[in-house]
Parts: C-alpha cells; structure tokens; sequence
C-alpha cells in the first residue's frame, strides 16, 4: 500500500503565458509509450509480480522504491501541463464562446473532456495502454528491458525539452532527466551486479551528457543524480546491495538517501477555469458550500492544505 | 509524492490448488474498465488536476486520499491472481514441456509475457486503457462519475465473487466489497454535501447488502465498512467535512480513522516457477548472487523484508 | 429520424439449452468486422454523408433503406445471443455461487459486464470499432465496399452456421442470409446500373447457393430473397429505378415491397437471471414496482407490450 | 425493427463559411465517448437485452423510445459537420491541387477517408468504440448509468458551444442540449420512481441553466425541454408510468407528446465536392445516369425526396 | 523467403524544403487502412494462407508477386515522408531548441518517436492495425477484396495528390497510381478469368483516368501501367494465365514483365538531423567509429552502398 | 524492394493431428509485442529511416539484411500455424455442421476470418500493432531497443515450446530460437562495436542455452547458430565490420555467409479445407478452371511451382 505526501517532487514555476499547443506535446511524456505512466506503471506491477523475493530481496526493493518515485513523476508531468493549460480557458463559461480561441490547439479534448487539465494519453491523443506494461518475472529480462525503457524514455524528455521553451515544461525536463538518468543508472547497475556485465560505455544514451541542460545543473548540483531513496517510511532497505559503484558518466559514488524521499514543494494552486467548469461553472458557489462544511466540521478557518500560493 | 508500505492492506490466504482459468476471469477487476486500475486512476488524476483545491479543500482531500488506497487494491488484485497462479507451471524450463497443461487457459499471456502472473488487462485480455479516465475537472461531474464508477465496480466485484471460488479470489472480494463500498458511500456523501441530493436510496446498488456476504463479515465486524483512512503521515486533515453521517445502509456513523492507514499485512512470498522463468529458469543462481550482494553491502545475514511466510 | 416498431424482422425460437459457447461465437455476427454492427453502420452513414442527393435519389433512396433494415439485424443477432445465454445464469445472487459453471466460458463479460447478454464486441471480445466504417462519399467507391462487405458477412454467416447448431444460431444465420443475399444483390444492381458493368457470375459468392440451406427455404418459399422494403412510411419511393432486374442466382424477377416492412413477430420475453442482476437480483421487486407505478399512470392492469410468450 | 422518417428532428442551416477545424472539433459530439453514438448505442443495447420486459414494461418503454430518439441526434451532428466542411474541397478533383489549403486540418481524414463528411471518430480522431456501451442488464445500474451518460454529454455540448461559433454548430449544440436535457430528466425520474431517491438537487449538471443558451431558447418555448415522444407507430405506450412529475429545473410539468414524433425539417442537400469524389469527381455524369433510371422506372420527372433546398 | 535488392522502384526527388505537415498527411498511404502496409501485409498473408497452392498455381502466383511489389511501396512512401521531413529538425541537440518551430506540426512523433521519420500510422496518428488484413482463403472472397482495396487505395492515393505539392509527394503518387492502378487492374483480371464477370466498365474507379495526372505520365508512357513483374529471381512463373488480355481503359494489351523487377534507383542518402539524433546528436562520431570498423574488417575505403549522392 | 523466393527458410514437417488450441498460442510468436511481425517491422522502418547511411554502412547493412530475414519467419510461423489448423474443419461446408467441434478453440477468427489460417493477432486475438514499432533514427537506442527485442523474443519462443509440442511448432520453435540467438548476438555485437560496452555476460537470455533444446541441435550442428547471412543479390557487403568476434556462449567465430541465404525447402501444399471455403467451398471447381488457364496460357501440365509433397 501506499501514503501519499502531498508535496511535489521538486518545485514547478506558477502559471504563465498559456501555452496549450506546447501543452499537448508534453503529454507525450505522460501518456506515450516511453512516459511516466509507462516507468510507474512497469515497476509497480514488477513489483506486484515478484517471485522468490525475499531470495532476491536488493532487486525486488530496487524495483519496488523506484516504482514509488515514479507516482511523483506522474504527478509532476501533469501538473506542468496544468500550469501550462492554465489561462487559455478562463473565461465565462457558455452562453459566452471562451474556447473558440483554442479550437486549433493540437489537443481538443484537453478542453473537453478534460477542464484545461492533463489526459492520459500522448502527444497525438492516443491513450496510455495495459500493453505498454512488460513485466514478464524474469529478473534478467525485466532489467534488460527497465533499461531500455529508461533509454527511451530520456530521448523523448530530451525532444519535449527542445521542443517546448515554457518555463513549466523546462523545469520539469530538466528535472525528470536527472532522476530518470538515476533509474538508468540503477538498472545498468543491478543488471551489471546480477550478471557481471559492464554497461558503462552506453551511457550516456542518447550522446547528450545530463549535465549540458542548464535546467539539469541545479539538480546535479545539489547531488540528485546520484542518490536513490527508499520511498518508504520502514521498508526497501537493502538498495546497497545493487545500487552501488561509480556513476558511469561523471565517476562520483552512488549512494542510497537517508531521508526516506525528497523534500519536495508544495504544488502552486491552480486557479479555476470557469470555461471549462473547472472546479465548475461558477466556482465562488463551491467555495462558499465547502468553507460551510469545513465550519461545521471544526475545521480551522484557514484550509489546512500546504500550497505554494497561500 | 508517494512512499510504499510493504504491507497489503488486508491478509490473503497462501497459494493452495492453482486455477489460471479462474485468475483469467479476476483480471476484470485489475484491467476491466470497471477494475481497481481505472478506480486508481480516476482518482489519481482528479486529484492532480483539481483546480482551486485549497477553495475546495475536503473535496479534493476525500479524492487524494481515496486514490492512495486505490494502489492497495491493484496491489491486492495482482497478488490474488499470482497466487491463484502459483503452481500451475512450476515444473523445470525448456527442454522442460512445462507448460502444455495450460495451453487451454483462458489467458495465455499470463504465462507467455507474463510470469506466471498479472497482466494489465481484463477478462477477455483486453488491455486496461487510459481512456477509462474522467477526469473533466468539473467536481460535481466527477463525483457523479465516481459514483457510478464505484456502483459498477461493485457489480462487477459480485459476479467474480460468484464465479470464482478460489480462496484468494473470495479472501479478495471479500474485502474489495466492503472497502468499494466505503467509497461508494463517500461519492454519494461528498454530492449530498456539496449539493443537497440525498442518495441514501439508491444503496445498497447492486441490491445485494455486503453483509450477506460471508467473506466480508470480518471486515465489517472490524467496522471497515465505516472509516475513511487518510492515507497520508500527514495531510488529507479535511475528510470529516464531507466523509460524515450515516451509512446509508446500516444506519451506523462514518467516521475518518485515526490512523493513517490500515494495519495490514504482509504479503505471502510467492514461490519461484522455473517454467515461466520467474524469477529465472534458475532461481537459486539468482539467490546466491543476491546473497553475496548483500554480504559485501553489509546487510544483516536474514533478508529484511517481511513476507509472511517467513 | 427513426420510428421504432417494437417487433422481430423474424421470429426466433424461445430460450432452450443454454449455449454460453455458442453464444461467443455468434458475437462476431454482431460486432465483427463483417457483422450487422458494420452493415448498420456503414450504410447510416453513408446516407447521413450522401451529397447531392436528389440527383441521385434512387442511390440514395437505396443505400438509406438498407440502413434501416439493418437496425433489425443487430436487434435479431443480439435476441438470438440473449437466447442462447438464458439459462446460463438463472440461479440465485452472491453470496451463491450461480456464475462457477462458466468460469471457463469464452466471454465472461458477457457475464459479468453483460447481465447474460450480448457485448458490442466481436466473437474474440473485441469492441466494435468506428474504424469499420467507409463512407467515402464516392458513390461508385462505397457501392464496391457494400458489395465487398456483404460477401464477407455472408461469408461469415455461413461459417456461424457451421458452428454453431443451437436453434436460434440457426433461425437467426438462416434469416440473415436470406436478406443479406439480397442486399448483395442490390448493390451489386446498383453498380450495374450506374456503371453498365455485368457481376451476375460472381454469385453466390462464398459458392454455396442459399437454398442450400434447410433454414433459409421458408424465407425463399416467401418469397423474401427477392424483395427489398422501403422501411420508411412515406420516404425512399425510388428503390425500383436500381433494385429491378433479374436475381443472379434464380433468375426471378426482383421486386420492391409494396409493405412498408416485413410483418414481424414480437420477441419472446427473455426470463430474469438473478445470479447476473438482470433487471435485478430480485426481480420481483422490480416488477411489484413497475405495477405500482403503471397503476398511478392509469395504465391498464396487463402490460400493453407485446411478446410472444404472453 | 425501425422505420427512417426521412427528416432531421430540427431544421438546421444551410451551407455558409466552410470551417474544417470547426467539424473536427464537432466530431467529438458524434463519436467521443459521451457523444450521440455512446447515448444511442447504449439504449439501443439496453432494450435489446433488457429481460423481463413485461414486468418491467414502463422502463423497457422509456430506454427503447429514448434511443429511438438518439438516432435522430447522431443524423443531426452528422449533417452539422457536413455543413460545416460544405465548400472547403469544392473544386475539381485531381490533377488540380484542390485539398492543399487544408493539408493542416485538424482532421485530414474527413476528407481522405471520407467525403468532406463525418467520420465515426471522436475529435482527435480516435474511432467510437463498443467498448463506451454500458448494458449490464442490472435496471437500477444502467439507469445510473444513464444519468450520468447524459450529464457527461450535457458538459461535452457545452464545451463544443463554446469552441465553435458556426452557425450550424451553434443550431445543432442548441437543439441538443434541449433534448438530451430531456433525458437526463428522464432517466433521473426513472430512478426515483425505481428506488424512491429524490435526484432534483443534481440539476442543472453542469451548474448552466439550459434557459441562459439563446440557441436553446426556442425549442424551450416550444416546450421541447418537457416531452418525451413515443417515437413509435403503436408501441413504447407506458412511458407516463416513469417519465412524470415536475421537471427539476423549471417545476413544469412533463409530459409525453400526443405525437409520435416531432415535426422535423428537411435536410438541406448538400452540394456536390468534386474534390474529393462526392458523391464523384464528375457528379453531372451520376446526375444523368440517375435521371435516365428513373425515367425507365416510370418515377416521376422530379425527384420525390423532400429537402430542404428544392 | 525473401532477398532484397537495395534500390528504390522508383526515383524520387532529393530534399528540398521541408514540409512536415505535408508528411503527417502522406502517413495515410503507408498507416491508413488502405494504405502500403494494408495492401502488402494483405497479399502477403493470403500468399502464406493459400490452400492447394499447387491446384490454383496462377493465383497463388499472382498473389504472392505482388506482395512482394509491395514492399517497395512502403519503402517508397517511408523515403517520400522522410525527405519531406528533412530539414525541419536540423539544428544542433539539447540543450538547443531546435524543435519549438514543428511543435504545432500535425504529427509530433515523427520528432519525438521517430528521428524526423516515417511512423507505423496513418495520417491522424493512428497504428496500422493487423486488423486490416483479410485473408480468408476463399479465393473469389479475397480477390473481390484485393480489387476493392486497391479501388480506395487508388482514392486515397488522389486525395494526397491533391492535397500534398511537395515535390516527393508528387513523384510518390505519380507512380504509386500507376502501380497500383495494374494492381487493381490484376485483381479484376483474376476475378474474370476465375468467375467469367467483365468487371471492365468499373474502371477508372474513382473516375478519374489515370494519364490526367502528369506525374504518371512519364511512367505511362514506359509501360509501366500494363506490366506486372514476377519479383523473384525462379518462382512465379504462372502469372500470364490470369494477367492476360486487355487494359480496361486503354485496350492495351497487358503482359508479365520480362525481367524480374523494375530496374529501381538508389535512394538519395538522407543527411542526419542532431535535433532528433539520427543517427545520433553527433554523427560525425558515428561515421568516425564506422569508418575504423570497416577499415579493421578490410572493406574498401569508400562505402560500397549504393546511393543517389555519392 | 524485395525479391521473393518460394521456399520457407527451413524444412517444417507436414500436417498430422490438428491442433487449434495450440495453433492459438503460437500466434504470439507471429503477432504479439514480441513476436516475428515486431522484429519484420522495426527493423524495416529502421532501415528504410536510417540517415547517413553511407555514414554508418556497416550498421545500415546490418539492420537491413536482418529485416529481410524477418520475412522469412512471419513465413515460417504462418505455415505452422496453417499446418497445426489443417485437419480442424476439412469437411464439407454449409449446411453441413463441419465447424461445431471447434467451436470452444480459443481463437475462433482462425476459422471464420480465416480459412483455418493465420491471423495478424496475439495468441489473445490482439491484432498486431504498428504501435510496435521502434525507430527512432537514433542508432545506438535502436541497436540497445533492438537487442531488448530480441531477448523478449527469445523468451517467448521458449514459453510456447514448452507449451506446444506438436511438431510443427517444435520444428519452428526450435529453428526460431538458434536463428534469434544470432539476431540477439548481432545486436550486441554492434553495440560493443559501436560503444565499447561487453555485453557477454548478458548471455544467453533468458538463462536457458540454446543447445539445451533437442530441436536446434541440427541447426546448430549445421553452423546456423555462429551465420548472417546478407539475404541480398548484391548489396550489403559490409556486414562483417559489425558482425564478428566470438559467440558469447560458445566461443565460436562469428561469421558472415557466403552464400546470400539458406538453402531453404519447399512448403507443403497443404490441402483444401471446404468447410472454411479455403480455396473455396468446392476446391474442385478451381482446379479445373485454373487447368483450363493454364493450358490457354501456354504453360506446362504440371504445376510449375515447388512444393514439398509434390
């Protein structure tokens, strides 16, 4: 089971100039076949599908922890995206026309079926699948193909960052390209502990050293690219034993965190889009309905939520 | 941001007779688009892309909250079906004909790209879709949704529980019965709270009351049937506003748990197949290689994790 | 616009064996990529799509009525499912164990998504897709199509036939054939017509000449392989300017309805089966309250529906 | 078995602006999970498999006459984006380049696959799928279900008023929004009477009186937001049993129409596109043709289907 | 088994200006259900599915040849879309924007998932799908398919003319027209000599004669739209018995091709893209590592490939 | 473009007992994720996307000369399958029953979309997908993509030899395995030659050595396991820079064949299967007619095809 933490993973600019083209091509890194539902989703259920893992308990709590960081990244995309969203549908909601400015943006439904908010799909619309899951229990085959999938997974983060210049969308490249480069990292080095193999030469991959991408620095500076967390309050404490060794592009030690997980940011509070009814038509109405609820609940005056924006 | 708890959130039972044509049918409430995947990820993104979330605070705390405990029931699922599974190949690999005996199972994949184990998918191995999320940003929409999406879970919850036998399957829906109820009722609270509807009437739908149910008697004597976790160390503090009343059914008061999260239980240590590679045609070389991993990381002699068949 | 007329095209005999089997197969008549799903659909479309359409009345006229027919072939093919699938699952609800027995059933959704009941989906559980449709708006182009597609769903209705003995599989592929041969012919006189080009050799098309099969001779016996009905109480009046001529295979003369439809025949009433809640798990309940309400409407004391079992 | 009344259930305009980006946007009302293809469908499947009709007879009247009506509603969104596409491919066919100005379309498929015409897709071109029918059988379920189909679709064809100002867009989202208000009173009152439950609170969802949208205005004057029709010649004769009371909105009575169904209009004819073969690249020629079968069928000099420019 | 011969059937033009919203609307005659890889994954399988191969020698013949053309015609769309492509991702890697001007491209793939390439969809972005191919071994059956695919090839191969000036495009469905048009020209041969049907007044089909369009000319005028070529060095030596007689629109007569195979072009040698990292983010490196390779393995100095720019 | 020569790349043996059931698993290896339609295509795409191939000459022969392999196997596994179905439905078609007893096979489409023959589908029923595909011009993420594939492959020719011992899939499993190994060793081989990484010890993948399983000993003992062969007339001749060294498992020398492909063997003309239609319902009628073309035709009496059972 899980706890959630409601902070993000690392911290993502306010809203801006919208920018809902560049919006839909960020969901490539959601919903595609190399984005995070892909890594969350693969590691989670390759976890669920551990045999024998108290015999091969390192690799079940690597898979496992990072399977965990991965819910963050999940987290992560889609509120760049929301920030990016945010302002190209403000307006007052039908009879007044407060989308037909956007009818030419690459994703429709993101106004439509969605409230100027993320879909599960990728940057041409299609749906994330069940199929894009590979968790066959082979431990070998699993690490082979968690590598692989990392590989991608950092070409695609490194074609959205050149291809979209909002600050939301470059914060959030520049940070999940030193975490995901961490997870290729982590499964170079379990495959290389399990069977003796040397993966260093491929890295990096794709050619682009991480720490080119002004937006990776302040990361890498404050050591992010090395470290792996446990996620979990108690569990997951026997990384060690295969995430070790040399980083294989800059040779500085690896090493396990001693917090559980990062100490992260409050998310900014994205304000209602009334054009797209979000939280509704008329937004004040379920402010006032919930501060009453909230009143006679004993609730102190002030929401109890942590936001980056109070 | 999440952290794991190595903890299932209720006990099932160790892996007894195998039945894959009976997991092949409990895939519907993993991949089904009415399984845990799509209560999962419903919520999930309706908690990431909530707008004004600090204007509507016990709203968006209730959907947090509940999304965390969603994972636990994906996790509950997988392990019901990879415990079904558990012996139907567990003889050597190739040269090894270890599998012809399930040539005939209705889910093939569960052993061709899977382990012996879950796959993403549902009954008929169609694979879940991100396309079964509704996340429109629009809260009373989104709880109407949800509440039908929990009236159609428990359906479907129902007739796996009359098709299936297997003691991990009827361990599993047992328990899913009463914890989707608990949130069938939250939806239907949450929309009375924020527009005055009353729903009591509609319960219990299907018209089946869950304490007619053998396996969820348990549950509801523990009063499982009535609380609300947070799922969090510390946030998701305004459930009380909207989580509140009484059951619609028993008459009893809803009340949110004090602790954070169920008590638990470890998960059974499934044991290797050779025969599907899990996990690896030769499991104890996969042992000992973790076992010296974990001797030079300076590990305790014992495995660390807790299973329950310790 | 449509009116419903609450009838059969045909008559279907009343549930006997069950056939859950039987009944997967015959999904593929429905939702498969030749199914009466595709025939419906196409041929709607294409009338919703045709341009200049009084130029062309006849064709349009044509292609429009089909259409309408159609309507009644899905309504046949999923009657003819539900029939088989009666009986399957009659027994009580959870906590019994009604639905055991067909655990290893083809298509368990129609179970547990469907209340032992026809899916959109093809005979391996594959949903109907959009992606079947061709209305291209050339008219030479669309009538080639029809003419393809309804050699391949005979095609597939001859192989059903072959498959499956039950007697409402065969009532329903007898009556389709009959009717789809005529709809094979009347695009083929389309073509004919609009072009000059002569495609009597290619009937039958698969090879096996209709009065081959004993349960289509009472159609042909009356005379319904050779007439096409307007569907329509005042529209579509030019169907002879293209439907005239010669059938291919008989060398009878080829005639256009003076009825608006055939007479029909109302449809048995299908039996609850409480195990899958359909209408409910306690049926009776439903009905005690349907009296209730019919009596407040000052509806008379026996239903006014008609069915063949009353 | 159904019957075409060869006319749209309202007058819509005729051709004016070609606005391609518009129609594809539009597309979502037709094929996307809540458009009209999803509400017909599902009824359509509902009555089909609906058992114990009888004893149910005044919900098996109010779903099979609904989805009558729902095939009115996929016509209308058709012919709205035909309309809308009318004169963006007018010219000659190939060799002239008569498709490059709308080579960056949102939807290039309306005219490669199709005719300047609709496609069963929703509006990122994704195609309907059978997967959207709900028909479990469970009557109580499926009602849920239906209400919230119909909020979902209301919230959609808000949306699309929104983001499309054509003027046939407009007519078409206006109409709809009256009727499939209808329904979802309809399926609202159902339930209540079903189960007792007092849903007038959820209305209007989402939170716009349908009264503010001036397009929707005259239908309402006319009293189109209160009746439901038979849609029959003869049957679906209880449908007072259900639909009845006051509407939820307004307070005024609702009532089922005297007449089987509403007056309608004729479509307009839409006017050949060379450009992309509809219904040819030469469309006098198919003129003739037709003209010369007519005649040899002793029909009348003019066409005898009724439109709206004749 | 095959062998392939590494040259183009046809010449087409070096890159000129990029024009990637062209290529995302040439996908659909590579992706589209009547697409390259339709028409060749279709003869394909029904060549490997034939029965009584031997008793149907001349069919089977000709099937199987014009497979094997048509890998040449994926070959050639994927160059025409490539060369389009060209030049629109040009610019130096990450951290370079160079893929903000193409983000608003109608198909952001071929950036992030392709290297500024050719994709396995159609041209709104969807997979080809396996469910394209009929291949139901009734000969009558499959070629009355073949002949219908090809007729909405042929439209979609017009529509793209149209809609697409660069010059690539306009080489490709030159020729594609030509060589599809004896393709449907074949099938409509076989169908005759196999049923006695003169399917001759159907062509041109759409209606547009293939010698209007000037980029066939030049091919027409070698011959090229009355041949059909074995594509095998000894097998498929029966094709004269069912590709005989006349061309349906130009009374030419028809004749199997001498030589084996059309004598082809080398393809242009695309440049690389560092933005998109093909082959990599620096392929001077790339070609640096091939060039000590090929020196190390003893192979002559200059690359024995064959290439339009050499 | 291709040539194709009429002889499968190893010898399979003829039909015996049919065996549907397993005829469904084994089309996983034909169209699942990992099976031969995946390796076919993306290493065509790859090929046909490669830029700066005269560049990196050695790599593009590389990939280009084992997609042409990759035929051959979509070949290979077809005519298993085919073989394993023959038998399943020989008798007479409709209206006699031929098909009943196969009704329950798991894969019913192989009968009534096909003609007792292979689907492009999973052994689920899942079309294949151009999804699939992976070509992202980047070399070295293709060659490690590459490589992953191959090693899922592996894996699952493993599973469905251990799960269908009919000859045929013996046969073909055991040829697919030794020829798959040398795909997987090719890979890695240019990746270690491009990179400098060693992957050796990655060897063999799963965990199972190849010469373990009876059925590739013969190929091994033949070489096949150590041979590329350039499936080519004339071209890529470079193939020896990237592909040498030693076998990671056995030691032995790698090399490139001289010869430009396997000798090969005919297929089995695999008889009639009237109940399918397959070549037709009456097989007899074609023979004579195709006799008839090809005395007209000039050709010799007997077939001048090469089959097995001539």
């Amino acid at each position: 089971m899980i706890l959630r933490v409601d902070l993000l993973q690392t911290e993502l600019p306010p809203p801006s100039d919208p920018d809902p083209v560049g919006a839909s091509a960020v969901q490539e890194l959601l919903g595609g076949k190399f984005g995070e539902m892909s890594t969350f989703m693969n590691y989670t259920y390759q976890s669920f599908n551990f045999r024998n893992r108290q015999g091969a308990r390192p690799f079940y709590d690597l898979v496992a922890s990072i399977a965990a960081e991965e819910f963050g990244h999940i987290e992560l995309v889609s509120t760049a995206i929301n920030t990016m969203l945010t302002g190209s549908a403000e307006e007052d909601p039908a009879p007044n026309a407060g989308l037909t400015d956007i009818v030419d943006t690459r994703n429709t439904q993101q106004f439509i079926a969605g409230g100027a908010s993320t879909l599960v799909q990728d940057s041409m619309g299609k749906p994330w699948s069940g199929d894009y899951v590979n968790a066959t229990g082979d431990l070998i085959g699993d690490l082979t193909h968690n590598f692989f999938l990392e590989t991608g997974a950092r070409n695609n983060k490194l074609k959205v960052y050149e291809m979209v210049e909002h600050p939301a969308a470059r914060a959030l490249t520049g940070y999940l390209l030193v975490r995901g480069g961490v997870h290729q990292v982590a499964y170079a080095r379990a495959l290389e502990n399990l069977t003796g193999v040397d993966m260093k030469k491929l890295f990096p991959s794709p050619r682009i050293p991480t720490d080119k991408i002004p937006e990776c620095k302040p990361h890498i500076e404050r050591g992010e690219h090395l470290k792996l967390y446990r996620f979990s309050p108690d569990d997951f404490q026997e990384l060690s034993a295969v995430f070790n060794g040399m980083h294989p592009e800059t040779g500085e030690k690896l090493k396990v965190a001693e917090e559980a997980h990062p100490e992260g940011a409050p998310a900014f509070d994205l304000p209602p889009q009334p054009a797209v009814f979000a939280p509704g038509p008329e937004p004040e109405e379920i402010e006032e309905i919930a501060a009453k609820l909230r009143d006679a609940a004993d609730l102190p005056k002030h929401p109890t939520g942590l936001v980056a924006n109070d």
